[in-house]
């Protein structure tokens, strides 16, 4: 594939990780960080993740590859000017939530070349300083309403994503977003009000810390994840996020009523379903 | 250390795993298995993890030390009739609760032989074949109501713990139950929920396995935990996990209004709360 000059919009977790594949993939002849926080912009220059600091509307003109790695809200806010002033260049964005992006461009003269995806890794870091080498490799990235982009846009950030290891799904919006909902926003919920639930009840916090189990870390550790990138996710995923939540209290409303009411054939049968889930999770 | 004649009651992935580790540490001369299940028992002489299975009643008999890994609800009904048998020996349990157990022997003329134990450690595996090397070490263990041991068999279990590399903690049984729901329980509560959940909204597996997040494997590999040991440890521990859980509901509640009511203000907050899980897990 051709280098190209690629303009990383937010160069935080997801945009910095990015930025260190794409240069070590050789994916890149240029790669220019566009970050509106000074600190981390500081830190991804310090990093060397990119090889300048540009302002957004510089980096627009300068680019090949604009890519948004940036919280869902600001994608919205963001992606109609940035189409306003590109000519042929590529723009993808990176965001957890695909419908509303993709409705608010539906009729931009330019819309063939956005190209949204949703590549499927992230940590419960962020920041520049969470950046982490071999990011991406061998997980997923969706590709929405792919029939919607240009096609010499869309294969090259297929080559891209292939190239730094991921497998490529196509889907349209309205699906990835139901989808998403349940297997990666309603784990971020749980485990954040698992966190509220064991700090609200758990006053010695010691206690915590000496005996906090492999488990306890495994189901709580999301709970460490950047508000700024969540809040907009859950509202604009709304009504996927509410429906899935409201099963989710529902199936611990039962297993609750199981043991008060020492309903062990129950509890089993309740645990004996969850184990289903060995089918899908090796 | 001197060696001693062992017997693991439950050589399963508790049982199996410590038999593994007395081995390599040189705590055991020789390591006696008791198991019901016949395949279990056959698969523990396979792995070698044994060096012969006994009936209940022999390994009483032959053994210096007996180790109870066994689900809670079993380590109740076989504890008195192995304290009736003993002189001497020393009988120790894993057991996740603690208070029943205890209780329950609590004027039991040979109570003294009897350390009431908690090694925090465990897979959601089950069966010999899950037992691994190097368990439990740099993990905490914790002894309940070590007032109660004899000096010699607490002093002996100490040791054992110290030796395959667990750091000691006392606790009385109560304290003990407490925490465990908060550190241990709650979360394996929550991820067989979530795997319910998931299972129950998204019939597409295919999407589940093609997508999940580690963020979504993280939080729901607990959901398949084997329910013959986790159903008796809920209802053991009953009045603290039922305190715990409806916590759980309450903050799970205050997610879902904050997005029904679109307060982003709301939402940052619990999220905010969140990440002071941060000071505790780092």
């Amino acid at each position: 594939m051709e280098r190209k000059k690629i303009a990383i919009v937010g160069v935080g977790l997801i945009g910095g990780s990015l930025a260190i594949q794409l240069h070590e993939k050789k994916l890149s002849s240029r790669l220019i960080g566009v970050e509106v926080n000074e600190e981390h912009a500081k830190k991804a220059m310090e990093l060397e993740l990119v090889d300048e600091i540009m302002s957004l509307e510089d980096a627009v003109g300068a680019a090949e590859v604009i890519v948004l790695a940036i919280p869902v809200d600001k994608v919205l806010s963001l992606l109609p000017a940035i189409m306003d002033k590109i000519d042929q260049q590529v723009v993808i964005d990176l965001g957890s939530t695909k419908r509303q992006s993709i409705e608010l461009v539906k009729n931009h003269t330019k819309r063939g070349r956005y190209v949204a995806t949703h590549p499927m890794w992230g940590t419960e870091y962020s920041g520049p300083q969470a950046a982490v080498r071999g990011a991406f490799e061998n997980k997923a990235v969706i590709i929405c309403n792919a029939e919607e982009s240009d096609a010499d846009a869309l294969d090259w950030v297929k080559g891209m994503y292939k190239k730094i290891g991921m497998h490529l799904l196509e889907m349209e919006a309205k699906a990835h977003d139901l989808h998403a909902a349940y297997v990666s926003h309603i784990s971020h919920i749980t485990s954040f009000a698992l966190a509220n639930t064991v700090l609200e009840k758990e006053k010695e916090e010691d206690a915590i810390f000496e005996l906090a189990s492999a488990g306890f870390e495994s189901t709580v550790r999301l709970a460490k994840s950047n508000p700024a990138m969540w809040v907009p996710i859950f509202m604009q995923n709304k009504e996927n996020v509410l429906d899935v939540l409201k099963e989710h209290i529902a199936q611990l409303q039962r297993f609750k009523e199981s043991i008060e009411k020492n309903d062990d054939t129950y509890l089993m049968k309740l645990i004996d379903d969850a184990n289903k889930i060995r089918r899908i999770l090796k």
